[in-house]
C-alpha cells in the first residue's frame, strides 16, 4: 500500500481524543488510569473463516471485531476506555473500509469506548483489537471464585450463533427469518458491558462464552477448584433455536461457542441481587445449576435424571 | 488447531505475573498504573513478506516483533510494564514456537517487560503485539514538540536494515560478514527504551525510525508546525553501509526503514545533556541537523550546498 492509502485508511479511523490523555497521531497512545482503579485489557485477534464468514457485511465484521473484546471486559467487570486496532488487508478497499469503521465505531460510541491507535498494513485480512478497560483494584470479577454452593447463571440465550454456523455448512436448513435471527446472533453479538458492571460484588465467579457454555465454565471450575450440575434443558434458548430437535438445542446451547453472553456464578442467598443487576443492565439471567465441592461437570435433565455423555457428545458437527 | 494443541501454545509462553496484578489466564489482564503516570499503548502487527522474510529464525522474529513495539515506548520516553500477543499461525510448529517464544521472552525479560496475555489462532502467520508502559503523565516525548532552533539527532546508526534487504532482494551483493552484519540490524533492532528515558525533561520532540529517516522526521515536522535542515552526509552508518557508494549510503540512511533508532529534537543550549543522556543509557548519537521555522526539508551536504531532489531520488530501489 502507499502513503495516500494509507493516508486514507487514517481517514476511516483517526478521530480527536475525548477522554484518553493523548490519541492517534504519536508513537504511543497516553490512557490516565484513575485512583484505586486497575488498568484491565485483553486482546482478540480474527481470522477470516475461523472468525468470520468471508460473506460477512463489513459494518457486522467491524461491530463483532470490537464485541468480542468489550465481551472480555465485561467478564471481568471492567468499564470500557478505548482499543487499539491492527489490520492487515490484501487491499484498500474503501467500500469494506467504510462499512467495517461504522460498524466498529458505532458499537464504540455506545460503549463510550474510544479508538486510540493502530496498524495497518497489507497482508492476509485480519483484524487484531486490544481493548481497555478500568476496574477496582480488588474489584474485578475473575475465574477462579466459584464457590461450593453457587448459582451458575448465564445471560441472554446460548445457541443460535452455532445454529447459524450449521445452516452455512450445509448441516441443517433453516427458513428466512430464522436464518436472519440466528445470522445476527453469530454476527452482530451484543457484550454484556452493563451486566458485568453490575455484577460486581455480587458474582463471585465470570467469564464470557466464546468456545462454548461447557468449554468456558470448565475454565471457571478449574481455576477455582471445585465441579458444576447443569439443568441441560434450562438453558436459555431463543425461539429459533427451540423449534429445532432436542439433541440440535443441547449441543448449540451447552457447546455451541460464538455466544458472547457471561456465565457466572453467585451465591444461592443472592438471587435477588442478581435479578437487580439483570434488570437494570436489561439483559435476561438465567440459572442452568449449581457449584459442587465434587470436581467434574454432570449434566441432568429437568428430572434431575443423569444426561450420558455430557461433554463427548457434542462432537457431530465437526467438519 | 485442537485444543490440545493450544495448551502446547500456552506452555511456550505463559508465565506467572510478577508485577501485574493480574497476568494471562483470565478474561483480561489487570495492571497498575502508578499515582501521576499515564499508560503509554502502542500496537504493531508483522505480516511475513513485508515486516519480516521467510527466512528469518524464529528467535529474530520474536525478537523483532516485541522489539518494533518496545520501540514506540521508547520514542514516548515510556518505561515497559507489560504487552499482549496475538499470534496466527497455518499450523502448530513447536520448533518456531520454542525459538520464537524464547526470543521474545529474552527480550522482554532484558526490558522487564512480561507477557499478560494474548490470543493464539490458525491463519496466515500473522504477530500482533501490544505494549504497555508508563510515562509521568505531562512527561511524554511527543512528535509536536520541535521548536525552531532545536538540534536534530539520531540514535546509533542508519540503514543497515535496509541495505540487509537490498542485497537479499538481489539488488546488490555483500561479502558474508558483511551481510551478517546488516541481517543482524535488521531482524534484531535494539530498542532504545534506556534513551528514551533519560531523554525526558532534555528533548523536545522524538519518534523512532521505522519508515525511514526522511519520512518519519516529517511526521514531527507536520505536528510541530516547523522545518528542517538536514546535512546528508552527517547520518552515522555502520562501516558496512560507509563501505558502499555514496548514493546507496544516502538512500539507505535517509529513507531506508525498519531502523528502530531514535530521531529527535533537543534545544542547542542542551548538547551537553544530550550527550550525558547518551552516555548513561549506552547509546552513540549523532547530531544531523537543526529546525527551522521554514516548513519543509533541506539536505545538505558536508560543505552546506544543497542536495538536491532530496526527498524523491530515493526510489530506485523500489521492486
Amino acid at each position: 500500500m502507499s502513503l495516500g492509502e494509507f493516508d486514507l485508511i487514517a481517514r476511516y479511523f483517526q478521530r480527536p481524543a475525548r477522554r484518553a490523555l493523548l490519541g492517534s497521531g504519536d508513537d504511543c497512545a497516553l490512557l490516565a488510569v484513575a485512583p484505586g482503579m486497575a488498568l484491565a485489557t485483553s486482546t482478540d485477534m480474527l481470522v477470516e473463516g475461523r472468525h468470520f464468514l468471508s460473506t460477512v457485511r463489513p459494518e457486522r465484521l467491524g461491530h463483532k471485531a470490537l464485541a468480542v473484546n468489550l465481551s472480555d471486559l465485561a467478564a471481568c467487570g471492567a468499564n470500557p476506555l478505548a482499543f487499539t486496532l491492527a489490520l492487515a488487508m490484501p487491499r484498500v478497499d474503501e467500500a469494506f473500509l467504510d462499512g467495517f469503521s461504522r460498524g466498529l465505531l458505532a458499537l464504540a460510541d455506545a460503549h463510550g469506548c474510544e479508538l486510540v491507535g493502530g496498524d495497518t498494513t497489507a497482508g492476509p485480512l485480519n483484524v487484531c483489537i486490544t481493548v481497555f478497560g478500568e476496574v477496582p483494584r480488588d474489584g474485578a470479577l475473575l475465574r477462579s471464585g466459584a464457590r461450593a454452593g453457587d448459582d451458575v447463571w448465564v445471560s441472554g440465550t446460548l445457541g443460535d450463533a452455532r445454529l447459524a454456523l450449521e445452516a452455512f455448512r450445509g448441516h441443517l436448513v433453516l427458513d428466512g427469518a430464522a436464518l436472519e435471527a440466528s445470522r445476527a446472533a453469530m454476527e452482530q453479538p451484543q457484550p454484556r458491558v452493563a451486566l458485568g458492571l453490575a455484577l460486581r460484588g455480587i458474582a463471585h465467579s465470570a467469564i464470557d462464552v466464546s468456545d462454548g457454555l461447557l468449554g468456558d465454565l470448565s475454565h471457571i471450575l478449574r481455576l477455582s477448584g471445585v465441579g458444576a450440575t447443569l439443568e441441560v434443558d434450562a438453558m436459555p434458548r431463543s425461539a429459533v433455536l427451540a423449534a429445532q430437535p432436542l439433541a440440535v438445542q443441547r449441543e448449540c446451547a451447552l457447546s455451541g461457542g460464538d455466544d458472547y453472553e457471561l456465565v457466572f456464578t453467585a451465591a444461592a442467598d443472592r438471587r435477588d441481587a442478581v435479578a437487580a443487576a439483570a434488570r437494570d443492565a436489561g439483559v435476561a439471567v438465567t440459572r442452568i445449576g449449581h457449584i459442587d465441592a465434587q470436581e467434574g461437570v454432570r449434566c441432568v435433565d429437568a428430572q434431575g435424571r443423569a444426561v450420558a455423555q455430557c461433554f463427548s457428545s457434542f462432537d457431530h458437527f465437526k467438519s
